[in-house]
């Protein structure tokens, strides 16, 4: 019997894996408990892509493996997580069945044939409403799993400095740390970031698309990436080279624009780097006109809440 | 300070009426609590139409007014109940602050530039998944919000007979009816359908449109309405009207097909009335060719589960 996969969106983080891995692991849970019927197939975590530093990090400290790498969807059964977008999803997604959605993006454009369980949350991590489902359901969270998502929470949120953060995601972090066994939430956290701030030895390519995503803004297709380090003098010697890698995926992708938010993590702001047709595009999302070929975002630290609603606005 | 309206389905069946009466209730309790923060307008129960028979019975049952008339969501913040497709919801709905989602349905193609809490579940009935909520947020049902939500189960599974029903339907149908104080759920559930079976006075045109449904199958404009009887004798006398007016609505409207479910509730099944420019569609969803203007299904008594899904296979 073919599985259903659980799986993240493209360019994976940290929570799009560890959801993926925990969510399995809950579904599995739930028929073996009779809680599900219906579709009882084994649930088994997928990957879009390559595992970023940060989420090899982790996976290695709560001892898991990679999840199986699965790009296309055809013919399978799925169930996405941490997004509702097509552009973000397996490539033939309109040709999967999708089981069920777990996110906390806004809502995205995949449709279904038939009714489903689709839970999106406005809260700061996919891994946030998973606890609250473990929970709903009177499933033990096992060590390890409480680990990943604990994980998921810290990088999503940036350690709860992301405006995307709700008491719901600090609530079920200091929860899981208590099960995962995790005296020093902020000491660990910090570790994530030193992970994830790695750069040495990839190529610029590797950077750009680390944690990219592609949007269809008012009929435009639109990048926008995202490399989060504990300081930007970390990118110093690589951001010439990153700018002329957006330069040449503009051309090869048929882009309007590519905006890669260089973040740094204790300063709370974003470079935002810019390749477009439009420089105006930048004033009118974000109200600062682009300086050469960025514009400094203070307290910017959320592509889902703080870059994506503005240009999206901008763009209509 | 402007209202959240708490609003369902274009012709309001009683579960798009009875669970925006009582997720307004339920939401605005949860501000109360402190549970929700950032909006926290008081929510409004709204309704897109006139309300149908069996709505009208149940409202007065249990004392309620029918809620606000609202069609248009331009500039207003807005709470979907029962549906998630543009075609069925506000007029210029993508000009409304979509603030939650509860469905039951299909995953329509309803987005947000802002993550949003959406919940949909593979239910019978809106109603049964407010009732999950209600626990879930610790907040009692009052009598008379706990006699829609029962009406409106009742309504949507067709008293537990329709393929649509699962085990959460049953069981807060169950509580419900405690809480209600309705000892014999199945006599209640026959005098809303007497209700229902009402169509003395009516024109064919508000028959049609009594529980009517507008979708986009591949590009090709759909309509599929229902009326559902306790016997089809009752029909008899205004079928062949009904048949004329379908034609007028589907030249007028520029439809590719228009479908009107006939279905007997005791019998449990439909016949299905037919004005199409693709008489083959029929039997390509159904196995049945068309006789004559209609095709008898039996067991089929669900336009989510039985009739659209086919259909939407049969246009792709
Ligand atoms: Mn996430
Ligand atoms: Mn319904």
């Amino acid at each position: 019997m073919s599985p259903i996969y659980v799986v993240g969106h493209k360019n994976p983080d940290t929570d799009s894996i560890c959801s993926a891995i925990a969510y399995a692991y809950l579904r599995n849970k739930m028929v073996e408990a009779g809680k599900i019927k219906g579709v009882t197939e084994e649930a088994v975590p997928a990957r879009q892509g390559d595992l970023n530093p940060e989420t090899e990090f982790v996976l290695q400290k709560f001892g898991f493996d990679a999840p199986e790498l699965v790009t296309d969807g055809e013919g399978k059964k799925v169930i996405l997580v941490d997004h509702s977008e097509k552009a973000q999803s397996l490539d033939n997604i309109e040709k999967a069945e999708i089981i069920a959605i777990i996110d906390h993006h806004k809502i995205g454009d995949i449709t279904t044939p038939n009714p489903i369980t689709f839970i999106n949350m406005p809260t700061g991590c996919t891994a946030s409403i998973i606890k609250k489902l473990f929970e709903y359901c009177e499933i033990e969270i096992p060590q390890n799993i409480a680990g990943i998502m604990l994980a998921a929470i810290l990088s999503d949120t940036v350690a709860f400095k992301s405006v995307t953060t709700t008491e719901k995601d600090k609530q079920a972090a200091e929860d899981l740390a208590k099960i995962a066994g995790i005296d020093d939430m902020m000491a660990f956290a910090m570790e994530m970031f030193k992970a994830k701030s790695d750069v040495s030895g990839k190529s610029p390519r590797d950077l750009l698309f680390r944690d990219y995503k592609d949007f269809d803004m008012s009929g435009n297709k639109v990048g926008v990436g995202q490399i989060e380090v504990v300081s930007l003098d970390l990118l110093a010697d690589v951001k010439d080279a990153l700018y002329e890698e957006m330069k040449k995926v503009k051309e090869e992708g048929g882009y309007h624009s590519i905006f890669l938010m260089l973040t740094d993590i204790m300063k709370e702001g974003t470079e935002l780097l810019v390749v477009t047709d439009d420089p105006s595009i930048v004033e009118k999302a974000f109200g600062k006109k682009l300086e050469g070929r960025s514009v400094w975002l203070d307290g910017v630290m959320s592509r889902k809440k703080q870059v994506v609603p503005p240009l999206e606005k901008a763009f209509a």
